[in-house]
């Protein structure tokens, strides 16, 4: 009986003895950047001094040497770049939309419009008869009245989703392929519905993809409010609608990956990444997206150096180019990784927003996944209490692809995302200072036991 | 082997059918809540058309009428009032501090401050020298330092701490007893450091409480940022400072807790409560401190009733008067209770401001406990993930004291909640309405459940 006890026991006091060991350390972590924490100030400086940082944009190029400068001041051991040619998609101009004439009577109406991220302007005004359509069902029911026509589709979120992301899966579709979908049944313009629950009546862009088979219409997208007003017009009154956008793009130029290294005491040529995207939309200060990622990343990289971690892998920090409107920077980093044939054992991106940690979502095999769960009881005093399976971020797929690599993301609280996603109102002041920090706490304990123990 | 077995998968069978019926249900309540909820129509109405409201105010004697109002036009079977006597502190003026000498160097350095809600001013300037001190302990050890002049108190809160509640339990003491332990050695008056981790320099105001037996000196709280500066010159300067405040109390007035009731099918004399208080400070517009608890409230009778719910106990709807300076509502409801011998299942609260919710926090039996946690499954889809046993809310408090009735609270995230709290920028704007709805959404699902199975 009592070796059978002793039996029983040995595993537990074994491994109650390792997470007091690794609780104790996260709490080192933790209140190190609590307390001492730069990731808030190092916020301010990207989105206040830099601003929107559109791939190919002198603010990018801006944003990549204050990245290279933030890396070598806050503890790496190495900085380098990695070079990449990016799109360079210029918006030209003030986007403008104004509902010209109701039911025959002339009017001037003013909508609250954002052209889209890639979509082509022609710098004159389009004016048509507005079409507007619930959704991609009810255009293919009226395609014979499409032709000459500004299609409008009203498909929003569903505000019964309780995860809001589940709401932009459901309706980005129409921001991507909205265009094409009408342009093939002869629309001249369209305007989407801005992807967003927001009570503010800001238009959100983001990035659209032409189909060549069809003519490339100019594109954008109406602030919500605008698009109630739109919608109920359109269930009593015909109208018409005139639309002027800019955009076009420049040839390819070329970007950078921004990575810092710490290196690896026993596995210097096994790699951990940590990363968020450098780029941002034009029309904000990219805080949210992705700026509290990039600050994150920097602030584990000072957190560890400045407790005096020694990991066992080579750590990289890295700021991705181009994540919005080309993924560019992702697919350079899993290019050179590839063709150094380096071995990479985890990587993790934050893309989600700078809010109150709430779990990880990871690409992960069952046997990495119960491990990552494992280590909840060590996580969940943090914030990191759910673990959900829908992958990794957009820049780490390349790797995610090219090498089977496990991934993963932090899931932020995701309600407040979408209000300032792609809109004029990402800036610094909707950053909340413990909220970002405590993302970079969970990653940096998250890092600390993938480095530790594998996966 | 068969019996065994179906015994074994007899339970679990029907507790899923169960579970699922009762999913159905909370569903349904959701989908309610989120594409119809009026909550943040109603919170609208309360903060900007009504604004801060104070107990004795001529705001809050309007709040109580909108109450009543919003009550019966949102579905209840019968709606009372509950009169009481309560508080009545005015400010009276614009609070004032100013630094008005650096080392015997003449200078006018405005800080931000507000008067400590129950404290008394002069209307006079109170200038004198300013002793700055850590905490208690160093009050303690410099008391013969104290006499004829003015305290100041840096007690901050400890961002190591991951929930800043209980940062705001460990530094709340100095708001509330700063005064009068600085006043038993003599000091003019006392200033403490806002009770928040906030970026911004909003002073927070609160609740104080005079010990009789000292003089009743002006009390302040100076934003956060202008804080950091007087430490800082504390710690290299001596300084002097003028102070102007103006409370103080007029008679006791007539005060009311607004009732509202969804009438028991089965049960009508036995009372399930949901509440949040319908006072708040005068500084703000008391957004989610409390109007979101009395939104959340009303929008949960709303929506039990919009969905032909038919309660088996009968449900209470409560807008509490008077829970920041004095509890008098909370005390009254116990009281009324009491009289009538009421019996009295369960009550909750909202009173932690309107973010994304978490969780619940109990002050139940460990079997109540078990039973709460078993609804986990049921609740986790909407974000209540986590049951803390720290007890339930303020005004509820009586009620659990005079009968031991299980109690809760909401517990939404608290990351943001005392940014606001108490400050001018407890504000409308600074609510979300899917997460204000989505609290809604998880007491409704809660007060469902405790309804049907009881506690």
């Amino acid at each position: 009986m009592k070796k059978i006890l002793s039996a029983l026991f040995a595993l537990p006091v074994c491994a109650m003895a390792q997470q007091t060991g690794d609780s104790v350390m996260i709490r080192r972590l933790s209140d190190e950047i609590m307390r001492n924490g730069k990731a808030y100030d190092l916020l301010y400086q990207l989105t206040k001094q830099i601003g929107g940082r559109l791939a190919g944009s002198p603010q990018f190029a801006q944003a990549v040497k204050w990245g290279e400068a933030s890396m070598q001041r806050n503890g790496a051991d190495n900085v380098f770049l990695q070079q990449c040619m990016v799109p360079h998609w210029v918006r030209g101009g003030t986007d403008r939309a104004v509902i010209m004439e109701v039911d025959g009577k002339k009017t001037s109406r003013q909508l609250d419009v954002l052209a889209l991220g890639n979509s082509l302007g022609t710098g004159k005004v389009i004016s048509s008869e507005v079409l507007c359509v619930a959704d991609f069902d009810e255009l293919e029911r009226r395609k014979e009245e499409v032709k000459g026509k500004i299609v409008y589709y009203n498909a929003g979120f569903d505000p019964t989703n309780i995860k809001p992301f589940v709401s932009y899966g459901q309706s980005g579709i129409y921001r991507r392929s909205g265009a094409s979908r009408a342009a093939k049944y002869g629309a001249v313009g369209v305007m989407i519905r801005s992807l967003t629950e927001s009570t503010a009546n800001n238009p959100h862009t983001g990035a659209m993809q032409y189909n060549d088979s069809f003519p490339k219409i100019p594109a954008i997208a109406v602030g919500p409010r605008d698009a109630d007003e739109v919608w109920a017009l359109s269930r009593k009154s015909r109208f018409s609608m005139g639309m002027l956008t800019y955009g076009y793009f420049m040839p390819d130029t070329i970007g950078h990956n921004v990575v810092a290294e710490l290196k690896g005491t026993e596995f210097p040529d096994q790699y951990i990444t940590v990363g968020g995207h450098l780029d941002s939309w034009d029309v904000n200060e990219g805080a949210h997206d992705d700026g509290t990622g990039v600050v994150q990343t920097i602030e584990i990289m000072r957190a560890l150096k400045a407790i005096g971690y020694k990991p066992k892998h080579t750590i990289r920090f890295v700021l991705f180019a181009n994540e919005e409107n080309g993924l560019r920077g992702g697919t350079k980093y899993a290019e050179e990784a590839k063709a150094k044939n380096e071995k990479h054992i985890f990587a993790l991106e934050s893309d989600a927003g700078g809010f109150t940690p709430r779990g990880f979502s990871l690409g992960v095999n069952k046997t990495q996944l119960a491990k990552v769960k494992s280590w909840l009881p060590l996580l969940s005093p943090y914030g990191a209490e759910e673990i959900t399976e829908d992958g990794g971020g957009a820049d780490i797929g390349p790797l995610a692809r090219t090498f089977g690599t496990p991934v993963g993301e932090l899931n932020p609280d995701p309600q407040r995302y979408f209000d300032l996603h792609h809109a004029r109102s990402d800036v610094f002041e909707n950053v909340n200072k413990r909220e970002l920090l405590l993302g970079a706490v969970n990653m940096a304990a998250l890092i600390y036991l993938v480095d530790k123990y594998g996966l």
